[in-house]
């Protein structure tokens, strides 16, 4: 145990000066990090963070593979790199990112190919890769997600709090049983997602949505609450990835 | 449109003083609340911040039905809490409550069941009820969960910048097609979870976890990060329901 490991032990979660409401409305996916590492004070403290989520009877079972540096956590970066950039290769020509408003390279969508090519491509050299898992107790079940994602929302929230920020892949996916074998997770773990993490690199532009009036609705489905208004100064996007001919 | 309404094309999101870390730290599942509504704004604020949350390509899947009072609501209400003392009644024999130190009212599993006995009782009474729903686009995937708790865990975290509390739970789901008849949510709307929100009523313990050392694993399954030690002054508990004999 390093002397900084050693004094984790007297040392209280950091305080810093972000609060909830703000933190909530301003945590956005980041694709793009410098190549510093994240200490091991503050990958405590995001994973503490992690850890106080819900789940269901309070069962707790999520676990959180976090690979930073060493061999085991470069193979398992360059696993997952490779399904990456498949992926994205193949995202890109069925979304058609090079086509209509792709053809411009300052449209939204030519800029988001281009973060999307800089993250797949720089995907070995993420700071931390984390593989937030389930232990299973029962069959697969569509609500089981209740007890694992809050909590990876918890460590995106957590990150952004001490400066940091991430996002959620499942770039795991075709490549899971390579890891497993790698990480010697057990067969009956679920991977459910990808997750990386690092200091952002650049300029990133504010968390934008569909309007609030979209999301919220009363007494009927398609009702819109009438208290359903963004504050003022709120951006909008639309919704998934873009329209071929967009 | 009401005037307090119209005012919230105005409003600023409000600010609190609750810290990101703080709030990650401190929020739990709160089952027992006053009577007093949540003002719009509020709701506005606590939604608003939910829908912030990330979704898989930012597709916004992510829909709620939020129910307070009114005639739909209040029937909404009672098919679910009629679904939770059943499903309670059968849970609380099924794990054995009234066993072992459940003999003993001042043990913390005599508390717990007190605690849940009041809360399906008093389901049909709970300020808010909020059904978070989402449009599949594709067949239901173990993944899916990614673009709904993550919003889910935000709307928790948003009521508790404000002063207020909530639990997610699964009593909708023996109910499920007599609340989508009743509220006229499509067939294939997936409905994650039913939660509900009010003002904490009494004391309520910290938020108690295992210790973190068992959730965060470096290089290999179940080897611990040697920096994964809880902060000063965590609160510990073992995970889910007790068992029967303790």
């Amino acid at each position: 145990m390093s002397r900084n490991t050693q004094s984790l032990w007297d040392r209280p979660i950091e305080s810093t000066a972000v609060s909830l409401l703000e933190g909530l409305a301003t945590t956005r996916a980041i694709r793009r990090y410098t190549d510093e590492p994240i200490p091991e004070a503050h990958l405590r403290d995001i994973m503490f963070s992690a850890t106080r989520a819900p789940s269901g009877s309070n069962r707790q079972p999520f676990r959180f593979m976090v690979l930073t540096d060493g061999n085991r956590a470069a193979q398992a970066k360059e696993i997952i790199a490779k399904s990456a950039q498949n992926i994205w290769a193949e995202k890109e020509r069925n979304d058609g990112y090079a086509q209509g408003s792709g053809a411009d390279p300052d449209s939204p969508k030519s800029r988001m190919a281009r973060t999307m090519r800089g993250y797949v491509d720089n995907f070995g050299a993420v700071p931390a890769l984390i593989l937030p898992c389930m232990i299973r107790y029962r069959a697969p079940d569509p609500m089981e997600g209740a007890s694992v994602y809050p909590a990876v929302q918890n460590l995106l929230l957590a990150a952004r709090a001490l400066g940091y920020g991430g996002v959620i892949t499942g770039f795991h996916r075709p490549v899971e049983q390579e890891l497993k074998t790698l990480l010697s997770i057990p067969e009956e773990v679920f991977v459910s997602c990808t997750l990386t993490l690092g200091k952002p690199q650049g300029g990133h532009g504010p968390v934008r949505r569909r309007p609030l009036d979209e999301f919220v609705f009363t007494d009927t489905w398609g009702l819109s609450a009438d208290w359903a208004i963004d504050p003022p100064g709120t951006r909008f996007t639309s919704a998934g990835p873009p329209k071929k001919t967009s």
